[in-house]
C-alpha cells in the first residue's frame, strides 16, 4: 500500500529555534524530565474518530476534510486502508497509542452479526499492524450515540430492546479491545441523559445505567480483560443533560451503585469547561477520590457553549495538567489521548500534523515548566505553610478527630479572634509566570 | 411598639379578578388542593436576611432600602425591634415560618462571648414572639461567610483557629435553633471552596469540611436536636468554586464521608441554574437519592452569571417545582423559604409585600396546575407507557438482574433492529400549556 | 401525487377544552383580536429547511427524521415532490407563508449553471403551487454556508473567487425570490465571521461584506424587486464569531456603510439569547431604530450554548413578542417564520404537526394576553407616569435641548437631593401574571 | 507625612532570574522595544478606586483590605492623606499615571455644593502632588452609580432631577479633570441600562443618554478641555443590561446620535468577555472604526459570570493586546489603566504591589513577544497572502466597486468551482507558541 502522506517525513525534534513547522520544537520523546522520558510521561494517543473519520462537517455545512486515501465507501476494504493510514500517521508523529470506537474502525453492517463480522475483519488488520509496529491500543469503546436507534439513549433508552442492543455492542467492543491488548476501555454516554424532563423517568434511567455497567464489569471478568474501565464526564451535547455531567456526578453515581472500585475517570478539558469547571478542578476532584485514570487532551473556547474539541496549545493549561499528573506519580494505564479535531477550515492532510505537533509541543512545554516549578519548591512550600496550623495543636486534634464543637468553643473563647494571612494569589500567579 | 407597616393591612385572598395589588389573587391559605390546604403544601418561610437585613447595596453602589423602623445601629435593641417587624410582616402576609442566620437576628459582638450573649438576648425576644403568634422557625443557620475572618473559608479555612471559631459559632447556632424549635438547620458554605487552586490543598480542605459536619452531627445528638440537617448546593459566588457545587457534588461528598444519612438537600433555583442545571433537574436528582429536604424559593436570570435571588414569578417554574413536590408526597420538615430579595430599584417597604405576594400567588398557580396535570393523567400516562418495555420480558429481566451481556446479545441476534417511538417532546409541551 | 400525511386531517380550532392533540386550542385564524384577525397579526411561515429538509442529525449522530415521501436522492424530481409535501403541510396547518434557501428547494448541481437550472425547475413547480393555493413566499435567501467552498466565509471569504461565487448565487436567489413574489429577502451570514483572529483581517472582511450588500441593493433595483431586505443577527455558530452578532452590531455596520435605509432586521429568539440578550431586548433595539422587520419564531434553552432552534411554547416569551409587535403596529412585509426544528427524538411526521400547533397556539395565547394588558392600561400607565418628570419643567427642557450642564447645575443647587420612586418590578411582574 | 509602605522600597528591574517577588523580572521602564521605551508603550495607570478605596467587600461579606493609613472617615483630611499614599504607591512602582472618579478622591458632602467644595480641596492637594512628582492624570470620571439617587440610572434615570444632578456632577468632574491636566475623560454608565423591560422606555432613555453626552461635548468646548472623551462598554452588572454593552453597541449609539467624532472607546478585558467577546475582538472592532482610545487592563475568569476585575497575568492576553496596540501605532492620549483589584483573600498592603508587578511584568512579556512576532514576519505574511486574491484581478475590482453581481456571475460561470486553501489555524497557534 502506498503512503497516505507521501510528502511528510517522520517528524523530528529540531529544537526551539527551528522554523520548520513540521518539526517538534519542544517534544523530544527520549528526553528525560522529572525522572522519566517524555514518551513515558505522556503516553500520547491518536483519536481514531477525529484523525481518521472526522469529515469536518458541522450543523451548518458538509464535510471539508481532504482524505485522498479514503474512497468514501462504508466497506471493510476501505476500513482496512484507513487502519494503515492511521498507523503511518502514528509512525510519522512518533505516537505510540491509539483509541477507537467500534464504528470508527469498521462499518456498521446490515445486522448486528454483520457488524460483529466487520469488526473482526478490521481487528485482524489492526492486530497485524500492532505486531508489526509495536503501537498499542490505549483504550477502546463502543459508539452508543451515532446510530439513530440510540436517539433516546442506549443503557438509558426507554426501550429494553435498545438497552439489549447496546449491551451486545459493548460485549463485542470489550472483546476486541481485550484481543488487541487494550490498556483500558472507556464509557462515554453521550446519549445517556435526556432531551426533556417532561418525558423522562430519571430514577429508572439511572438505575438502568448502573445495571448496564454491572453487566460490563461481569463480562470483563468473564473474558479475563484486565484493562481499566473509565467513565468520561460531560454535561451535555448531544443530550440536553447527560447524567455523567462532571467528575462529582460520576463519582456520586459510582458510589451509589457500588461501582467505584471498578471505574476511574477519563477527564477532558472541553467537557470540564462546559460543566463550568476548570480542567484542573476536574483533575483534582478525580485525583482526590483516587479515580483519575486517563485524559482526553483537547481544549475548548470558554466563550463558546459547545464542544469545540480544539487542539490544546495553551501553555498554562498543559502546565496545570502536568502538575496534577506529576503529583499523582504519572499515568498507569491511562494516557493523553488527543480527542481533538482540526478546524473545519483546516481541511488538508498536513493540518493533522500541524495540530498534533502543536499539541505535543505544548505538553512538552507544560511538563518542563511543571517540573521546574516543583524543583523550585516555592509554590509547594507556600501551600504547605498555608495549612501548617493543622500540623500541630488544635489543628492536628481536629484532623485526628479528637475534638468536637465544645472543645472548639473553649479554644475560641481562650484564643480570641483568629489571625489569618493573605492568600497571595497575585504573588503566586506572578511566580508561575517566572516559569512560563 | 408601633407598626412598621401602618398603611398595609393583612393581605387577603380576593381572587383573580381583584385589581388590588395588595391582595392575593391565587393564594388562598385554607383552600384544599390535592388533599391538603395550600398553607400545608407550601410551608412558606420569610428569609430574615433578605426581608429584614438586606440594604440592597450591590458591588457598585450603597444600600437603597428604606427601613424606617431600623435605626441603623448594630445594637441589641435595634435587633429586638427588627424581630417585631419581621413578625408583623409574617402576620400581614399570613406566612407561618421564618429562617435566619445567627448574625441576621443579633449583632456580632466584640468577642465570641459577647456575640453569644447578643444572640441569647434576641432569641429571648423571638421565643416570646413565636409563643404569642404561633409562628415557627423553619430552619436556622450560622453566617460563616460575612465576617472577614472567613475570607478563606470557615470549615475549609487554612487556619485551624478559624475552623475552631466556626465550630463555636455553629455550636451556638444549633443550640438557639433547638431552643426555638427549629424544624431544620441548613449548612450553606459560601466560602467553603477556593479563589484559586494555586494556593489550595483541595483534598485537605474537603477532609476538614467532613470533619466539621461530623462534629455537627455529634453535637446535634448531644443536645437532643431532632431537626433535619440540610446542605445547600451552589457552584460559586462568593467563592470562585464552592465544593458543594450542585446536588450531585453534595451527594458525592456525603456518601464519601458517611454523612448521607444525616443530611438532606436544600435546593435553590438560582443556585441550580448557576450550576448549569434546571431547578427541576436538581430537585429530581435530590429526590431520586431520597435527599430532597427543603427549597429556597427564588429565581435567577439565566442570561446573568451571578446570584440575582429574584422572587419567583414564572408559572412554568412553580408548576415544575410543585410537580416534584407532589411526586415526593410533600414536605416533611422542609418548606418554601423565600430566599429572594427585591430589586435595588424596589426600595420601599411596600415592595417587600408586592414581592412576596407575587411569589405566593405564583406558587398557588403552580400547585393548581400541577394538581390538574396529575389528575388529567395524560402526561404521567405517556411517561409510564414510554418505559413499558421494561415492565415485562427482557426489560423486566434486565431490571431484576437476571441477564447479562451474553443474553442481551442473544436477544439482539434474535430480535433484530429495535424499534423505538418518538419522544413527543413538542406534543407534551403543548399538553402542559393546556394547563398554564 | 398521493398525500404525504394521509392520516392527518386539516387542523381545526377546537378551543381550549379539546383533548385532541391535533387541534388548535388557542389559534383561531379568523378571530379578531386587537382589530385584526390572528392570521393577519402573525403571518406565520414554514421554514422549508427545518420542515422539509432537516434530517435531525447532530454532531454526534446521523439523521432520525422519517420522511416517507422523500427518496433520499438529490434529484430535481425529489425536490418537486418535496414542494408538494410542503404545500400540503401548509394547507393542513392553515399556514399562509413559507421561507427557503435556494439549496433547500433545489439540489446544487455539478456547476453553477446546473444549480441555476435546477432552481428554475423547482421554482416553476413552486410558482404553480402558489397560484393553485394562494400560499405566498415570506422571504427567500441563499445558503452561503452549507457548501465546503464557503468554509471560510462567502462575502468575507479570503478568496475573491468565493466572493464572486456567492454573488452569483445571491443574484439568482434574488431573481427567483422576485419571480415568486417574495415579500422579503434575508441575509444570514453564518460563515461571515471568523474561526480565529490569528489568520483574519477583520477590517478587510467587513469592507467586503459591505461591498457585497451594496451589490445586492444595486441588483435588487435593477431587477425591480421591491421586497424588504433583512439582516439576521447571530453571534456565533457555525463561526466562532459572526460579524452580525446582534441587533446593535448589525445596525452599527449598516450605519457605517450607508446601508441602513435598505435593510431591516430579522430577529430570532435563540440568536438573541446566544448573544446574551433577551428576545425582547433585541426587538426593542431594532424597533427603536425603525428597523424591526421580521421574526424567526423559535426559542433556545438558556442553559445551553448552541442554537437549539426549539419551537416556542413559553407564554411569557410569546406575550413579550406580541407586545412589541402591537407597539409597532404589526408587521408590514415580515412575519413569524418558524425557524425551529423538532427534537432529534421527535422523528415522526406527526411531530412536525404537534410542533407547529404548539407554536401557533402559544402565539395566539401571547397575542390575547398582550392585547388584554394593553387594554387594561395599568402597565403602560405605570411606565408613562414613571418618566413624567420629562414631560414638563426641567425635564422637557432637557428633551428639547434648551439646557446644558450649567443650567442643570443651577437647577440641582436650587432643588437639592432628587427624590425618585420605586421601580416596582415585583409589582409589575405580579400584574403581568394576572393576564397569563 | 510618614510613609504608608515603609517596608517596601522602590521596585527595581532585577531581570528574569531574580527570586525577589518585589522586583520586576520583565518590566524595564527605559528599555527600548519596537522603537519606544516600555514606559511610553504602556503608559500604565493606577486606578484610584481599586488601589486606594476598595475595601474588598463582596455581596456576601464585609471588607478585608488592610489600609493602615486610612482612618475610615469620610473626611477631607483622610482624603488628602490617601492622595499622598497613592502618589507614594505610584512612585514606588514607577507608574506615571492615575485615574479616578470624583467620589474616589473626595467625599460626597451633605449637598452638591459641599461635594464640589470637598472635591476642590482634594484637587488642590493632587495638583500639588502632580507638580512635585511629575505624575499625571490619565483620565478622570464621575461616579454616577454609587449613590442611591442613581439606582435607576443617571442620564437614563426616569427622573429629570436625577438627570440634572448627574449633569451637575459631570460638569464639576470635567472641570477638575481639566484643571489637573487630565489627558482624557471616561464615561462608564454602570446604571445606564435597565433592571427590567417591564418598567422601561428604552427609546426615551437612550435619547436622554445622547442628550447628556451632547451637553458634555458642549461643556468640554466651553471650558477649553482638550482631553479625549471615552465611552467604556460593558454589558451588565450592576444593571441587568447596560446600553453600552459592547464596542459595536457603543459605536452604533455614537453614530446614531452624531457623537462619533467626539468619543473613542476605553476597552476592558473583563467587560469584553462578559459580553461574549474576546478582548482582542473588542480591540479590533474599535480599531477598525478608528475609535480605540484607551484600555482598562485587567482580566476576568471566563467561567464566572460577573466582573472579577483580576490583574492580568496571562501572557497570551497581553501579547494579543500589544499586537493590536503596535498595529495601531501605540497610544496617543490613552494608556493601560489597571482597573483591577486584588482578591478579597489578598488583603495586605504588599498584595497591591505583587498584583501591579505581576501585571506590569505580564505586559512587558506581551510587548516583547508581540514585537518578536512582528519582526519575524511569518504571521503577518501568512495573513497578507491569505487575502492576496483581492490584490488584483476580480478581487481588486470588487474592492474598487467596479463590478456587480452580473460580473460576478459571469466570472463564476467562466472560472468554475473556486479553490481555497486551508486556514491553518493550528499551524499558526503553534507558530505563536514559538514566541511565548
Amino acid at each position: 500500500m502506498s503512503e497516505a502522506f507521501p510528502d511528510i517525513p517522520k517528524i523530528q525534534f529540531e529544537g526551539p529555534k527551528s522554523k520548520n513547522p513540521l518539526s517538534f520544537k519542544q517534544y523530544n520523546a527520549d528526553e528525560v524530565v522529572a525522572g522519566k522520558t517524555m514518551r513515558d510521561h505522556f503516553r500520547f494517543g491518536v483519536a481514531y474518530w477525529h484523525a481518521m473519520r472526522n469529515t469536518l462537517s458541522d450543523p451548518f455545512g458538509g464535510g471539508t476534510s481532504q482524505k485522498p486515501w479514503d474512497d468514501g465507501t462504508e466497506s471493510v476494504d476501505n476500513a482496512r486502508r484507513r487502519a494503515h493510514v492511521c498507523f503511518e500517521f502514528m509512525d510519522k508523529l512518533g505516537i505510540d497509542y491509539y483509541c477507537f470506537h467500534d464504528r470508527d474502525i469498521a462499518p456498521e453492517g446490515a445486522s448486528l452479526k454483520e457488524s460483529h463480522a466487520n469488526l473482526d475483519a478490521v481487528v485482524d488488520e489492526l492486530e497485524g499492524l500492532q505486531k508489526a509496529t509495536g503501537k498499542k491500543l490505549l483504550w477502546g469503546t463502543a459508539s452508543l450515540f451515532g446510530n439513530a436507534r440510540y436517539n433516546q439513549g442506549a443503557a438509558t433508552s426507554p426501550s429494553a430492546a435498545v438497552f439489549a442492543y447496546a449491551g451486545a455492542q459493548v460485549k463485542k467492543a470489550l472483546e476486541v479491545t481485550h484481543r488487541l491488548g487494550g490498556e483500558g476501555y472507556t464509557f462515554w454516554g453521550g446519549r445517556e441523559g435526556y432531551a426533556s424532563l417532561w418525558n423522562t423517568d430519571m430514577k429508572r434511567e439511572v438505575d438502568h445505567l448502573a445495571a448496564f455497567l454491572h453487566m460490563a464489569v461481569a463480562h470483563k471478568k468473564k473474558i479475563g480483560f484486565t484493562g481499566q474501565f473509565y467513565i468520561e464526564p460531560k454535561p451535555r451535547e448531544p443530550s440536553t443533560h447527560q447524567y455523567d455531567s462532571d467528575s462529582a456526578a460520576c463519582l456520586n453515581f459510582l458510589r451509589q451503585y457500588d461501582l467505584l472500585e471498578h471505574f476511574k475517570l477519563n477527564i477532558e478539558t472541553n467537557h470540564a469547561t462546559l460543566a463550568g469547571h476548570t480542567m484542573r478542578h476536574e483533575l483534582e476532584v478525580a485525583l482526590a477520590a483516587g479515580a483519575l485514570g486517563s485524559i482526553d487532551a483537547n481544549t475548548g473556547d470558554e466563550l463558546i457553549g459547545w464542544d469545540t474539541d480544539q487542539f490544546p496549545t495553551d501553555i498554562y493549561l498543559t502546565t496545570q495538567i502536568m502538575l496534577v499528573l506529576l503529583k499523582m506519580g504519572g499515568f498507569t494505564t491511562g494516557g493523553l489521548n488527543f480527542d481533538a479535531k482540526v478546524r473545519r477550515e483546516s481541511f488538508e492532510p498536513v493540518d493533522l500534523f500541524h495540530a498534533h505537533i502543536g499539541g505535543m509541543d505544548a505538553f512538552a512545554r507544560g511538563l518542563k515548566i511543571a517540573s521546574a516549578i516543583i524543583e523550585d519548591g516555592r509554590l509547594d512550600g507556600f501551600v504547605k505553610q498555608r495549612y501548617s496550623s493543622f500540623d500541630s495543636g488544635i489543628g492536628a486534634q481536629i484532623e485526628k478527630g479528637e475534638v468536637g464543637f465544645e472543645e472548639l468553643e473553649a479554644y475560641s473563647f481562650a484564643n480570641g479572634e483568629p489571625v489569618i494571612g493573605s492568600g497571595r494569589q497575585e504573588m503566586l500567579e506572578g511566580l508561575v509566570n517566572e516559569f512560563i
